[in-house]
């Protein structure tokens, strides 16, 4: 990795806006804007300039005024990569984005790859890596619990965390291998005991943090809920009951309505994903047997499961309802189901509530907007937000979680050895094997590879 | 127009990126934000530093953090709007976007209507009405000719090319009026043939500006070439041809690919936008005749008209070629006409040179890339860039354009009076109305109306 060069890149989102934010970062960022900043106030150099300071003038190529700009100068190591940053604020339009990136380009910048600023704090120390792959978290968090998450990672939360179990786990390793030195005195330096009980706590908090990845990694992505039902029977009026609302609180703020994604939906801050499904109907044709094995497919990858039947048909139909309700029931028994009798604002529901004695039956209309907010209850009861609540730190990387195993693993042996009185020497091989899982998750432990495929997921200009 | 109250919105582009930045602005902008900022530095107070300085923070909603931020200061009246501005550079989710503006509307700011911050800008004087306005195309401006003009215009060349006159014109208005004062002794303080001299002048300017705006108007918003052919002929090839060089060259920089806008192409910074037609085949059939007369439509419209047809096809059907390039020279006598003959890579070329004496004809092949070239010179012949060329004021604004044909109007009204010697009272009034005219560019008069319709047409955040 090369740190000695100057890195270029559009930080706000592409397209046009009132304004936009270049960002460049490097050694020689501040020398090598000043050629090609013009201040309002005759002959500033930027790079007399105090660091956290703002400047106007002219972005110019020659005699050629691209554009007029705020230049925000921030010197190392008080910035966001650790080195001289600076960050010019145009005109949105791409084209002056685009020219002003041009011209540094050709006079000594490079464009940066997606993640290298973040990288580059990583590597000047101002962030440990699970708080730089918060920073990717947080950018792409779109509801209030993932956002938590993120906040409380880049806060550095799941650090300390991480971090003081391996101090405590190094300390008794170091002493362990101390022995090893005296290891013809037969003496222990490291209390056995003690370690036993350290041993054991650092099983429980694995165990807690890795048990809060199946929270975390739905709240992470969404949950994701299969609607079950046949064609006809109101799911998409459901969807759009449900999405419609939430729709409306968006566009209350001009300017920053998000892109509408389809069939997904945050209630109280949690993040629900919608998946339309077939239907389960029993059917002789194969197209329509193979939309069968799909849609139990997709109820298999869902947390939570609706079916949706017409209230206003049910008599005809009400064999066949409770059959296909049974059929989901028996393929999926830990699965939370919810039944819902949709229409109910023209049918008779007794003989509903009399034939369907199921736990989660909900009677509602979408159309007319009837129990509607039921479901989200309900919804929201299946997510164990416990642990969101209580503030306690949740994993929602597949690499920590990982890591996390792979630490548990070792230490589960470090434990059988100390069970079986197993020598210093090779007690302190275990002992080694788990700090680098530890290692891993902070960064203390790093190869290219590994460091490459986390920044490459990160958006250029972060 | 109360301008007590705060303004905020989002001023980076709409979507996730790495950051995005909002703005807030008014006389109590940084002591609003004050308790909702919470410095890495302890007890930091942002209404107690300096202007022009960032600061590292939290934004804060009592107990709950919300997001890291960049928070930049700047005191009015040194700042864009030249009130109290802060600029809060969050990570770039759309969930913390709306959250920030969210918890600042909650708390005594108001969301901006679309231009209010330039608006207030006008206001408080940093910035004329034209001024402002070039700020909106500066934004919009996606070629290197429409950023220049608007470039220009921001920085003040038209304003004062305008201001200019409007002052000389001013000048001499006071000395007639003066007159009026001394009536009954019957004197001039206004040298009447240097009166003339001015008055042909501004007449010499105004025309200039007025024949302008034919250029300006084309620059600003794309040449309109209208594309003529029948289906098959090789329209979209040729569309691609001329595009994806073009896309390539945007592509260079990932992160600042802008979005495509279908069919438009920038050449040697100058924007055409290629306008696909039906054709004008004789038909029978009237679906296909409102297509021709749709076709006609669009070539009045259009600046230049492209005539494509297929060269390997040329012998069969040559008369018909002839005909519809005779129709097309016959609607349109006044109008550039290029004739494309495609696919030359399989065709016998001497016999349409023969036949075709045409003089914008052109030999091409769109699939093989031959003549593409060409084609771009000719089009970039069609218009007149000399204006361009020589950084002469160009007007790409109705507006101003409507309020310049008046002054002319009036001017020549003033020479008109001048020659038939009427009396300076009556003078006066045609000069008075000239600079209330000149006033309504430069935004000396304006009105509430005025402003509200030039303003709605920025984005919301500028």
């Amino acid at each position: 990795m090369i740190l000695q060069d100057t890195i270029i890149a559009l930080a706000s989102p592409s397209g046009a806006g009132a304004i936009a934010v270049i960002r460049i970062s490097g050694t020689d960022a501040i020398t090598l804007c000043d050629p090609f900043f013009s201040s309002v106030k005759k002959n500033k150099q930027l790079a007399q300039q105090k660091s956290h300071t703002i400047h106007l003038g002219h972005i110019v190529d020659g005699k050629r005024v691209i554009d007029q700009v705020l230049v925000s100068i921030f010197k190392g190591p008080n910035s966001y990569t650790g080195e001289n940053v600076v960050e010019i604020s145009c005109h949105g339009s791409t084209y002056i984005q685009q020219e002003i990136i041009q011209l540094f380009l050709r006079n000594g910048c490079r464009m940066a790859e997606a993640g290298e600023f973040t990288l580059r704090a990583f590597i000047n120390g101002k962030l440990d890596l699970s708080q730089a792959e918060a920073v990717a978290d947080l950018i792409s968090s779109d509801n209030e619990a993932s956002h938590q998450i993120a906040m409380q990672q880049m806060r550095g939360g799941f650090s300390n965390e991480i971090q003081h179990l391996r101090d405590e786990l190094l300390n008794f390793a170091s002493l362990i291998e101390l022995e090893l030195d005296f290891a013809e005195e037969d003496v222990e330096f490291a209390d056995r005991s003690q370690f036993e009980a350290l041993v054991d706590r650092i099983q429980t908090v694995l165990k807690r943090l890795i048990d809060s990845f199946a929270v975390g990694n739905v709240i992470k992505n969404g949950i994701p809920v299969a609607i079950v039902g046949a064609p006809n029977v109101g799911k998409s009026t459901l969807l759009n009951a449900l999405l419609n609302e939430e729709r409306a609180i968006v566009s209350d703020i001009a300017g920053t309505t998000r892109d509408t994604i389809e069939d997904e939906l945050v209630i109280q801050g949690i993040g629900f994903r919608f998946i339309d499904t077939a239907g389960i109907r029993e059917t002789e044709d194969v197209v329509e047997s193979i939309g069968i094995k799909k849609t139990f497919e997709k109820i298999g990858q869902a947390q939570v499961v609706i079916y949706l039947f017409d209230a206003s048909h049910f008599e005809e139909n009400s064999q066949l309802i409770t059959v296909e309700i049974e059929k989901i029931k028996n393929q999926f028994p830990q699965k939370p189901l919810v039944i819902i009798a949709n229409k109910i604002d023209k049918s008779n529901t007794e003989k509903i509530q009399t034939e369907l004695s199921y736990e989660h039956l909900l009677l509602l209309s979408a159309k007319e907007n009837i129990g509607v907010e039921d479901l989200k209850d309900k919804l929201l009861q299946f997510v164990n937000t416990g642990a969101l609540r209580n503030n306690e730190t949740i994993v929602t990387n597949s690499r920590h979680y990982d890591s996390l195993l792979k630490a548990l693993e070792e230490i589960e042996k470090v434990q059988l050895g100390l069970n079986d009185g197993l020598s210093g020497d090779l007690l302190a091989i275990d002992i080694r094997q788990a700090l680098y899982y530890f290692g891993e998750i902070t960064g203390e432990v790093t190869t290219d590879d590994l460091l490459g495929n986390i920044f490459a997921n990160f958006c250029i200009g972060k």
